[in-house]
């Protein structure tokens, strides 16, 4: 089994036609860590011209399951949290997830999503995480 | 002030350029309730072709935002919780949100996400809660 | 296989340490729906003289697995989140839990948790959901 | 005002009935992170005779509140939720929390809760976040 994640987490997220509608590359991937970016696009907005929550979320979930991939395979979110910290206001958004315990059937995540701005810089603008079952044979 | 909930909502939900691209709209409003829906389309798939995460987690937000809005006004979302109880795949989806309470500064509030059928037939898919914030003045 | 859920669920009660020192006892029980109660003590105060967040947790908690266990038997929680709406006053505390969802691995569940007056009223102080995996053979 | 963080959080510690019933204490303590530990107690237990998730959630609590307080005084917890990751099962158990956001209203916090074995090894068994109002003037 290859262990390039950045590859094959690539692949997956290229079938997923709502992460191509809303951009969504995979910038890094290790064991158990993975990092994905959106650009900013305004029908990604909410009504104040933010990111829509549903992206933070849409985010913090799929770097979630990626993350829960390198580790556990194909695996089913049962359960998804969200803090929403600052508006999120940004030239593009960077989600980075990670695996804080794959258990048997269970694996545990958690998120980070920053909003980058023109020159480049960082804000925490959300936090979250994601509980994923491991798919079944 | 008018308390046509559902003229309101539905003028607030124009404003989102996501909630116009995801072609989601205000059903029926009371104070303290609200249902929403949104037809399925095929950007909005995650790689199985279910309904993706993303406008699972944002359609319970938006309901659940509008339902503290009918009680509060304008509110910000602090938190939300989302439970994926089934495979999303529905010709329509559906998602009624209730405000289980209405505090000084914060609302708590709570929705069901329905899958609806060619037949019409409604299938729970997902629950889920929201936090909210009173906008200050 | 008996179907008497409060004798059954009264004796695995019983077996719980930290459930006899709190005075927890199983009031009601049907598939799929539990209720239990607790009196007020001094030692479960937090500094203001409120019942702990953890008594208000573990209520919580407690009645989500007991609700789960009238559908899948013996079952371990993953996940808990819970809403304080009220600060937890009262001679008694009465927690009902509810099944949202029983899936074949999964448990998804609901819980209310009333404070209770001197004159027996009833008030809702916090609410909660638990996700449990069914124990394994 | 002092910003000996453990001697003030020791003495609202002591306020707190329940927490000295359980043998919570403060061992370390400085803006923005804060540590607690509690011996294991029989009476702590659940049927297994794992801690009881009254404690691992209150334990969470605890140490996200104090944390809170370090960096925005008396603050009351709307919002908590904890991942049962392992089996509670040590001679004593140690929280970690951290302010991972302080707004204006709102402080986010995270917590990670160890069992601690006879030799002094430290395992983690459960995290969770905790969402706190600042409380009112």
């Amino acid at each position: 089994m290859s262990e390039d994640w950045k590859t094959q987490l690539s692949a997956l997220n290229e079938r997923a036609a709502f992460n191509r509608w809303a951009g969504i590359r995979v910038v890094a991937a290790q064991a158990g860590e993975v990092e994905i970016e959106m650009p900013w696009r305004g029908e990604a907005g909410q009504y104040s011209g933010f990111l829509h929550a549903a992206l933070v979320s849409g985010l913090i979930d799929t770097v979630c399951g990626y993350a829960a991939f390198t580790v556990a395979g194909m695996v089913l979110a049962s359960h998804v949290s969200v803090n929403f910290m600052a508006p999120a206001v940004g030239r593009s958004f960077v989600a980075r997830g990670v695996v804080t315990r794959a258990g048997r059937r269970q694996i545990f995540t958690r998120a980070d999503l920053f909003a980058v701005n023109d020159e480049g810089a960082r804000k925490l603008v959300a936090t979250g995480e994601t509980l994923l079952m491991r798919a079944e044979a």
